[in-house]
């Protein structure tokens, strides 16, 4: 059974403009559906008779197989497309994909996209449900919304805790839709990182920022460490990356100043020995394994509530 | 409830050799299945409990979508391969991909190849279905058709309307099945386009040729753009995108000369700003959109059609 | 119906360490399993409700195909990502993929991975079966089982067998597969080879050298003739291609000589004039054909297997 809720959008582009109760649906219906996101013998059924297309055109293992994995839990049909196969190679503009998409019945499409403000684009032209999964700097809301789940359901609450997000914070949209969904529940979100990871301005967003790790280590009911992107351009960034983890890895040590009640987060891919070590991500305070089972019954809380605000709609 | 048609072969590799009978049966079939390609929630079940394999060994997107969207519609298994993760790489002969395919219990197998002709080399040594997604220069034979399927919708009826197919005629599998399947029906098939796009050899299979564009545009019923492959080297065939746009893009200034039902059609994805502006695609007299949606539809009528006489051959 | 069988793993790593009594459980169950391996429109529902993630790391179509109709003619949900699509390009360590796949509630992980020994790391820290389809130059066991399948089909037994398996020996896990498996069933098996691509020290493991094709070539019942893979640095492993031809293919000539009841088989793809001529691969001695089916079967076999071991286990 679900709830009657307080969700009025079909599409989801990021948690910035969405309210505090819009973001509770989520979360009540994502725990509502988890032991069926944990069953893959079993189904909502709330997209069944729907075509879901998953449009990744960046490369994502983990994102995609979740939002796949989720569909089908909601009982929809699946088609997945990666960037290779992508005709976004022949300059097909936004627009005329999402009107194909359309033309050809399909409901719901997830996008993931190196263009910030590419799902919102999408949405324009299209009738479609259209979810962000990742585009450019911008957000990644189901990111966000599963990192806050996993902290309420470890907490019981989100507001009054204090939240810290370590790491490449400028070029991160996991920081930002966590940021963005964090606050308006309540939380206290703190930004930590390198200078030239993380600017003063982000102050203006109503982080606090901070460049010393250890400084208000022991305040912290969370720390959820941001992946270093490893593979793109980090050395004008960082002087080396021995450096960056000597200052800003969650190490053992580290560990044993924080809260004895504090959570550990990690959005993965990790790079182990470089955010944090493995009897860190391992460790007791870990809550990452927990943040994978949500994404999926995250995803499929999502998936749901949109589709219900575009089943509503006059056709 | 599916007619009895003149439908009488397996496969679909082209409409060059296809009777007028056969293709107005996929045309009658698709337009049954219409409201069927349009909601996800139904099934023909006329390919229950069959595997079809889709084989793009060419980067598409809206092809593909479009083949696994009508197949699931049909009922069917799809099991999707693009280019990066084929065999193609490691040499294997069609041939041998074509006995692995049928061994494997596959059904149909829809294939876009680089290689004129491939669609029929693979057929040679298989019990499967084999349909033709786009092969070299040859022939995109469901695009042929949905084009044709959604000319007849607006007019309702193909037999001595006038089109023209404006662009790179020369590198155009789209508008080579294009001119077979309107020819057969009694449409006179006009090409257009610089002189290095298109010879007069053309003139042999039965279209009109033309070099400039606005000398006849007044006449058509139906004026269908095909794309220009920017990514392609089209340097030595034009001298600049500028140029060709002034003298072969469909302008409002053209489109105020056409007839007042004029159909605009562009079989995607479109340049835009190239092949013609937003405003003339986005028009009232585009067919842009309906075409993708009879995509869906025709590949539902061919992947039935062919799958029954398949069905019906002894074992 | 399947019989009690002596199979007690939930994983398939290869068959080095398999028993004799395992083996051929997996292949009596295969052999039940033939008709339904075939026949698209039949399942065995034993992995019905089961989600089968399909992680191929390498490119593939054979053997990524024959597992995705494998399992869902077990009644499996699929989720198939390749190479180019995966975060394995991101550094993401393998223990973090066993726990997210685990944690999103996959029941079975399919891999192909360039790194030996990596199904074995993967399934250390998951509660996921995890199935090898071929690791580094390690071990590919369900082409060995297929191949052994096939052998028995058409000789009624494998004990006593003289198996020979032709071509580059140190970079196949065919070739390691393939002698576990006969070894361990009673046939005896022969490397042949030139010296760069077949070490004596392959002796110590049981296997028959020779390096010189026709020295023994009536003496056997099975011919297998490995894959050239052409497309890797061989240059410096033969002096040419048509050198390596001249001495290792399996000409007609050679055939001719060979026990009249010979088998020919070659895991695919054929590179065909290389390995052996058309001649050869497609005449009454080649048992290729069913080779492909017969992996289809196996994997079958192979997927239900190791889930019921799977589901036994304590939760």
């Amino acid at each position: 059974m679900v709830k009657a809720v307080k969700w009025l959008e079909k599409h989801l582009f990021g948690l910035e403009h969405l309210s505090a109760d819009a973001i509770t649906a989520v979360l009540d219906l994502a725990d509502e559906y988890r032991p069926i996101a944990l069953n893959p013998s079993t189904t909502t059924g709330t997209l069944k008779g729907k075509a879901v297309l998953n449009l990744f055109l960046e490369p994502s293992t983990r994102t995609a197989t979740s939002f796949a994995v989720a569909a089908q839990r909601c009982g929809a049909n699946v088609i997945s497309f990666s960037a290779e196969s992508s005709s976004a190679r022949k300059g097909e503009t936004l627009i005329d994909t999402a009107r194909n998409v359309e033309a050809m019945g399909i409901d719901v499409v997830v996008i993931r996209h190196s263009a910030a403000g590419a799902p919102q684009m999408l949405a324009k032209t299209t009738k479609c449900s259209v979810i962000n999964a990742g585009d450019g700097r911008h957000e990644h809301p189901t990111q966000g919304l599963l990192d806050i789940l996993t902290i309420r359901q470890a907490k019981g609450r989100i507001a009054g805790l204090k939240v810290a997000i370590v790491g490449d914070i400028a070029n991160s949209r996991v920081a930002r839709s966590n940021l963005w969904g964090l606050k308006r529940l309540g939380a206290e979100v703190t930004f930590i990182g390198p200078p030239t990871m993380l600017s003063k301005t982000f102050e203006k967003c109503g982080a606090r920022v901070l460049y010393d790790f250890d400084e208000a280590i022991g305040e912290f009911d969370v720390i959820n460490m941001l992946r270093i992107q490893l593979e793109r351009q980090t050395d004008a960034l960082i002087p080396s990356l021995r450096e960056y983890s000597k200052l800003y890895s969650l190490t053992d040590e580290r560990l044993a100043r924080t809260k004895p009640d504090c959570l550990v987060m990690h959005p993965g891919p990790i790079n182990r020995g470089v955010e944090l070590p493995s009897t860190v991500a391992d460790g007791p305070k870990s809550v990452i394994i927990p943040q994978v089972s949500n994404g999926v019954a995250v995803r499929m809380a999502v998936l749901t509530l949109t589709s219900r605000v575009r089943d509503q709609e006059p056709k």
